[in-house]
């Protein structure tokens, strides 16, 4: 069992971590050579030019103004400068609200901490529960002191901790509902506020049926005149341009080269040769930029001659089409009514913005979208549960044992101590490690082969299904300590009423770990963020070996986004853990609020200078932030309805029943009153503040 | 344990039941006297009139014409004989929709009845698992030979009743299906061909906030002139005149004892004289014409001033309205979009019929709504498990014991031999059956509470409520032999994989109970329904004692209707019945078909000849009805698995795991394709077929 020197000695070693980080960063960040890496956004934005230009050598690549060093954290308050209507200009609506789940985490955990301390910790610490336990050998920690462990069982105390149970769940629920309201309102008003974009105008229809006399544009002209006579402005069929996009894509490579071979032409006065082979390693040599420019001219016309063919093909025309109407008015309303008798076909939505559309998912039709999602279903329940079984499988495959019988021949090499020892070591924890890794990935491109039809809704959905996969395998896997499919069949073997009681004993047991895992992924991990480690390394190497334009470099850029499919799952991990643990264990409450605070101020700086978002949705992901933490909610009272029942505490544990169907009905409150904010549009925006 | 011949004595006497009541209504049919109470629809619809004017006395009331009783089941092919189309102008869709409910039964289960006879029963007869028992002296009955217990465990053969399982889903989803798709076409194609009724352009606006510069009345009028300025036209503002509609009442009363005493001094030519006084036993002697019509003149004067009270008083004024638009399209956009930045203001959906709304629900707000639900949510948990305890206690106090204690000067009259006997015998049955009669009454009470605000939908909730209960005390009551509150305590106290074994291994044993509850409740029930005892006696005993008028022999019929709160979830009961027994107990099958049959005869014979529909909700239940089978047959799948996992199938039973999901697949895909068009309104119809 840990003890408080364990953990004292995990956060020191965790916060220097953490400093070290933010030292490195803070010189890091001052050269002009990484100024790229470290702001991108203004770069993008076009508010930031090269400091490469006109200085001494030395200073282009060093920054040797020795004051800049002295004040190395003063990008915290900077990153708190802006102002919220500004980041929203800045970075858009998405990153704002984004942002705001870390301070609804300050909001909620920083008064329950201080109730707990004051209230909790005093009961929990002068109880003698453990000091019983402590004669039948089982040593605990200080921790554990502070914990519910340490009251006895039976105590009349154990009404302090449903009190507060209470008082948590009003408290959360109260912050929930204000800040639900509140993000509706920014949404709407941010909708409304926007310039006009020809995306507002617009409805996407899919599922267009096929017809034998018309074509998809004629018959969607034909079906929005008659149905919506008085609106209907103009519309716009998606084609499949594979081939196009390609010969597009070899277009800009070519000018790209053009420009480089035109540059070297202007500094040596040599004209440039290059080889027409492979890699430019042999054949014939001819005059670089002579060469480029015929190629050019002959991929324009390739160009040309493509768009013709993809326009006048009916087999690269999508049944899918983008629909415009004369007022947003009438845009709202094709988009939120039902088209025909059958509701399959002409499925309209709002049209995603251009960058969020992801084309290749358009023209799935329903029949196929159904198949798809079960089969999803299906196998994100056996990854989630059985994702074990072929890892162990690898694990065996990379073992000694497993390498010897595959490959006899490898037997000397394997004998070698050195790599002995690694692949006993390493080897299983790094496939291990790696299927960590690639799990968002996977996630993604299930959600892909799933159908959704924009980028933002395929992040959504790999988001929530990340939390599922960290539900069960992080926090339930760490509590029951198993494989979730070992979990799986020790709770398909128990009564019902005996799964409470399994996670509520083992919770507070398990506080101590938690507090270290908050200091790694949260803390430590956190701070790394800020550095920008892998981007730093690729830019310079891109920079090195790649960059031949002022094109090229800034596309050497990687600003990367927030990435709301791991984000926020990882976010959600943390409200977890703390309504898991406020009533329990109040110990872990001051390590989840220090996570909040530093993760807002990193991710803050981040997104005023780094971050490039890919799309906007306009905080479409905002109801599922909202129900992930209620169901963190219902599951802290579930627990600790289970803890208190092995505690014995018989007559106060019955009041805790209500807690769970307030939250229900509290959420189903919340989604009737604001979902829809979230998925349909009114009308009277459109009307009055649009005024078309 | 019954045996066959018991099955077959309650077989003769349910049968004979059923022919008696099939005799008793073939001749109290033909009487003259009965004829409106068993063709209450043709009078109302003004196309029958009275068969007693003009014939002679005798034949007024009773029918001599001897051939008209030769043929007593001539009413059977009569029923059958109205083709569908018809029957919808007749007496709407809902009904013929609701006896599509039967028409799927027999879909479903008479070839499924076929291939369980063929296929399984052999394969269960001819097995010798039950032999071994019987030695150890568990008598079974020939029944049991013909159900899956005759099989030996863990025997190959039960890949016979996977393949059948497999072979019944999919045959019970394609009929769902092919039906949905139908059901759907016939709503739309109903409310396309309605003549033009006001509410088809009409959309009720609930929630309509409190502002305090305008009535209701005009911000109604603003509100809709700015977001739909092309398409509105009128509205019309609720009014809470629950005093008014006392008044008319009253005078609609006096002008027909108006009628009554000048029919009386028609006929006796002396003036009529009443006593003024209470019930007019005592009191001033006036003349009851002339005392008439002053009060009927006193009466309007009042009605004509509460009418105006109630225009002008802005608490009468209810926060709802009545919109109505200039085209049909126009008002499918308005109930289909969301109007304000406030999802919970200004809610808009299709308007019921005038005759479906229910009034007093409109004016809920929407907190108050969702506490409601909240309210409802709980009590209905407490009321399904364990309203044995109040009814319990209630048979406490109604026994011998609980009379003398709580009154005992009535101990002489206990001692009674006959009283004591009835007591004993009769009194504690009598509270639970009442509590039962009342329980549809109760479950629509609460529907009311929970604030819908159209009858169809009440209806449909309360049926939704009873299905459950039904499911609960009912299925799983009987199978598992205890009250629901036991059964649940034993689910919590084991584990989940046991739940599937509990109820596996009961089902077999009880299908001999079930079969003698299908051939009393839905044989004789059925067959009872036709005789309308109840209509008939109430009819008779108010045309002696209180019909005064012709108006009054109308106002005295009571046709009553499909009554779909009570009436769909006894349906479900049998869908789920025929569905866990027929890869079990084929045996049960027959019944159930016959039920099917019998009930399709009779119900269809009173929506032609008796019910009068209170409302048209365009089968709007439909999605309701087609959730329900569908559950029923994943019950029926996982009890299977229960069933087999006893039987230690173990190679065969995993290739069952697929059928609940493949049939919850399928259940998303039919909610995907086809339940818009129960909710939602296309606007291709309001466009083609409407052609405003």
């Amino acid at each position: 069992m840990t003890t408080l020197s364990d953990i004292g000695v995990a956060a020191a070693i965790n916060i220097s971590t953490a400093l070290l980080f933010f030292v490195a960063f803070a010189i890091l960040r001052l050269q002009p050579w990484n100024d790229r890496v470290y702001f991108p956004k203004w770069y993008l934005k076009g508010l930031r030019t090269d400091p490469v230009h006109g200085r001494a050598l030395v200073s282009k690549f060093i920054n040797l103004d020795w004051r800049a060093y002295l004040s190395f954290l003063n990008w915290m308050p900077e990153a708190l400068r802006m102002p919220e209507p500004e980041l929203i200009d800045h970075a858009g609506l998405d990153s704002v609200v984004y942002l705001r789940i870390y301070l609804i985490g300050l909001k909620i955990f920083i008064p329950i901490a201080f109730l707990a301390w004051i209230v909790l910790v005093p009961v929990n610490w002068t109880s003698t529960g453990l000091e019983g336990s402590q004669i039948k050998n089982i040593t605990s920690s200080n921790i554990d002191k502070l914990s519910v462990s340490n009251v006895h069982r039976g105590s009349e105390r154990f009404w302090g901790h449903i009190v507060m149970a209470y008082a948590f769940t009003f408290w959360t629920c109260y912050v929930l509902l204000k800040e639900y309201g509140k993000v509706a309102t920014m949404r709407l008003g941010f909708l409304a506020a926007e310039k006009r974009r020809p995306d507002q105008f617009t409805v996407l229809v899919r599922n267009i049926p096929p017809d034998p006399d018309e074509s998809v544009s004629e018959l969607v002209e034909h079906f929005f005149l008659v149905n919506h006579p008085d609106h209907y402005l103009t519309h716009q069929v998606v084609y499949d341009a594979n081939k196009l996009a390609k010969l597009v894509e070899k277009k800009k490579k070519f000018k790209n080269w053009l420009v480089y071979y035109q540059n070297k032409l202007e500094r040596t006065s040599k004209r440039p040769e290059i080889k027409t082979g492979f890699l430019g390693l042999w054949g014939k040599k001819v005059d670089a930029i002579d060469h480029h420019i015929t190629e050019i001219d002959k991929l324009s016309k390739e160009i040309v001659e493509e768009r013709e063919n993809v326009t006048n093909d009916p087999k690269a025309i999508m049944p899918a089409a983008f629909v415009s109407f004369k007022t947003r008015w009438a845009a709202a309303v094709c988009a939120q009514t039902q088209q025909t008798r059958n509701p399959t076909l002409w499925l309209t939505e709002w049209a995603p913005e251009p960058r969020d559309v992801y084309w290749r998912n358009l023209p799935i039709p329903y029949v196929s979208l159904t198949v798809r999602r079960l089969i999803i279903a299906v196998t994100f329940f056996f990854l989630t549960f059985f994702f074990m079984i072929p890892i162990a499988f690898v694990q065996t495959l990379a073992s000694l044992d497993g390498i010897q019988k595959a490959a006899p021949w490898l037997k000397p090499l394997v004998d070698i101590p050195f790599i002995k020892s690694f692949i006993q070591g390493f080897l299983p924890g790094i496939v291990l490690k790696l299927f960590l890794i690639f799990l968002p990935t996977i996630l993604m491109i299930m959600s892909k082969f799933e159908g959704f039809g924009s980028i933002s809704s395929l992040e959504r959905r790999s988001a929530s299904r990340y939390y599922l996969f960290n539900f069960v395998n992080i926090f339930l896997g760490n509590i029951l300590t198993g494989t979730a499919f070992q979990q799986l069949s020790s709770f398909i073997h128990q009564p019902a009423d005996q799964y409470p009681v399994t996670i509520g004993t083992a919770i507070p047991l398990k506080a101590s770990f938690f507090i270290t895992y908050i200091m790694v992924d949260g803390w430590a991990s956190i701070a790394a963020e800020v550095l920008m480690l892998k981007p730093l390394i690729v830019y310079h190497l891109k920079n090195f070996f790649l960059v031949k334009t002022e094109k090229d470099r800034e596309e050497a850029m990687d600003p990367g986004s927030i990435g709301f499919n791991t984000g926020e799952p990882r976010i959600q991990l943390y409200f977890l853990l703390g309504l898991v643990y406020a009533a329990v264990t109040p110990a872990v409450l001051p390590f989840i609020t220090v996570f909040f605070g530093l993760a807002y101020l990193v991710f803050r700086h981040q997104i005023i200078n780094v971050y490039n978002q890919e799309y906007e949705s306009g905080a479409a992901f905002w109801p599922d932030v909202h129900f992930r933490i209620v169901m963190a909610l219902i599951v802290s009272q579930i627990v600790l309805m289970g803890l208190l029942t092995t505690k014995k505490a018989a007559s106060s544990t019955p009041f805790l029943i209500v807690l769970p169907i307030l939250t229900i009905w509290f959420h189903r409150y919340c989604k009737g009153r604001f979902e829809s904010a979230f998925v349909k549009f009114p009308l009277q925006v459109c009307q009055f503040v649009f005024c078309d």
